[in-house]
């Protein structure tokens, strides 16, 4: 018997992943599966479904569709055998634009939904491994906390009944990798791509980092510059300023973890 | 005074373009306004927008799109003042997945049907440009023709009613200059990016390059190798597949020409 490939290693890596978030592990996914693709998800009625493919479409930066699922199916083709309500660490259950609950499995409510159309986005820790292998740490990895989210002050176009801000990730680079950092992570478009906004904090009207809105603070150390990326939480901002009502996102930093191989999206 | 800059002259090229075909001309648009990023354009009733963009999702390669607009407006943020129903050279007006006529003017369609929904979508004639600047010749450029488009065998992945073949543009690339072409046009995805197919056009179920199923046939010289691009015809193969109701599309090779510079779609 020969041992098994890399990818087939991967994508048993992404299987064992989701068999433990199914069966209730609760964990932030960044430095999971490493390798593999990593997906925000959110799941909104069948009506309100055009709505958000448009506000994806007209905001690419942050919300780079992935895959979408027929009305009231809970299959992808990012992972096979995988359950998009079941097989996320935790869940966030939006009513009217409020969060009503956080739950580590979502099947009741999409049971209970009906006819849910799930979108699966592009998720920035799929480009964390290609910053690591550069020898670029990822600090919110390294510290083993979730990485820090931010709302800020740049409003995407809007589309249909949705509009909302843009929402960050931000990680501490050193100054001298900033660069490779843009560079590499430009080079995956589909999970956000190069960095929105480097340095300057308050440029994107965040005013304190220490305080991020989502997600956990990190140690930022003399000498790195804090550097943005568009983030797939944005669409949860748009629940909350458009009062969907009613939505079942991924918890940030709370990923699916797909079967599909990080250099599948390399451009 | 001062001169006008590159990018003023290349905006007034766009909207002289648009103009002529507005008053009136019917041409193809390859080699019109080098340098300005061209679109595919299907508009449908807004029914089917859901349906049409989760296609588009679905198959990124043969529909990129670059702008949808809100329902009954004519209006793109990829041409200032431009109307999406009157500047495009030729459109065709589709009924029960049947042409039903060619109209250099579908102003009276739009406005019989009400609500369409305009989707633009990338053009391979995009990056004509920089193949020719990088002294790769452009045929039908050349040779003052349309280019050749063909259905293929390969099916696109359905998305709710609509389903059909992806449709491929061909060019005739000297065997030594195919991996330049791949790489110069794999730098543009948003505008259908690598070739799908190279050579073995049997493969593609291709039977008679001479006999394309849209445009025109060019010629093929000894040392060239058929290059494949997937093509923005592919909607309206699936208008023709799925047998949609009512759609007005572009005629194949008569394109939206924009304000936007191909630059803007580089990667």
């Amino acid at each position: 018997m020969s041992a098994p490939s890399k990818s087939e290693l991967l994508r048993e890596a992404g299987r064992a992943a989701r068999a433990r978030y199914r069966a209730g592990l609760v964990r932030p996914t960044a430095g999971v599966a490493p390798g593999l693709t990593q997906a925000n998800m959110i799941a909104l009625p069948r009506d309100w479904a055009f709505d958000f493919l448009l506000y994806a479409q007209r905001n690419p930066r942050s919300c780079p569709v992935l895959d979408v699922t027929d009305p009231g199916s809970r299959a992808t083709v990012l992972a096979e055998g995988a359950d998009v309500a079941r097989d996320i660490p935790l869940y966030r259950v939006w009513r009217d634009g409020a969060l009503a609950a956080e739950v580590p499995d979502a099947a009741a409510a999409f049971e209970a939904a009906g006819d849910l159309v799930t979108f699966l986005i592009g998720c920035s820790f799929t480009f964390e491994t290609p910053l690591q292998e550069a020898g670029i740490e990822v600090r919110h990895i390294a510290d083993g906390t979730n990485v820090p989210m931010y709302l800020t002050n740049r409003p995407c176009r809007p589309a249909g009944r949705l509009q909302g801000p843009m929402v960050v990730s931000m990680r501490p680079i050193p100054a001298g990798r900033v660069a490779d950092a843009a560079l590499i992570s430009g080079r995956f478009p589909a999970v956000h791509g190069a960095p929105v906004h480097v340095g300057d904090p308050a440029g994107l009207g965040i005013a304190d980092l220490a305080r991020p809105d989502f997600g956990d603070p990190v140690r930022v150390e003399p000498g790195e510059v804090p550097v943005f990326w568009a983030c797939g939480v944005t669409p949860q901002a748009a629940v909350m300023a458009s009062r969907v009502p009613f939505a079942v996102t991924h918890a940030p930093g709370h990923m699916f973890v797909t079967d599909v191989p990080d250099a599948a999206y390399h451009v």
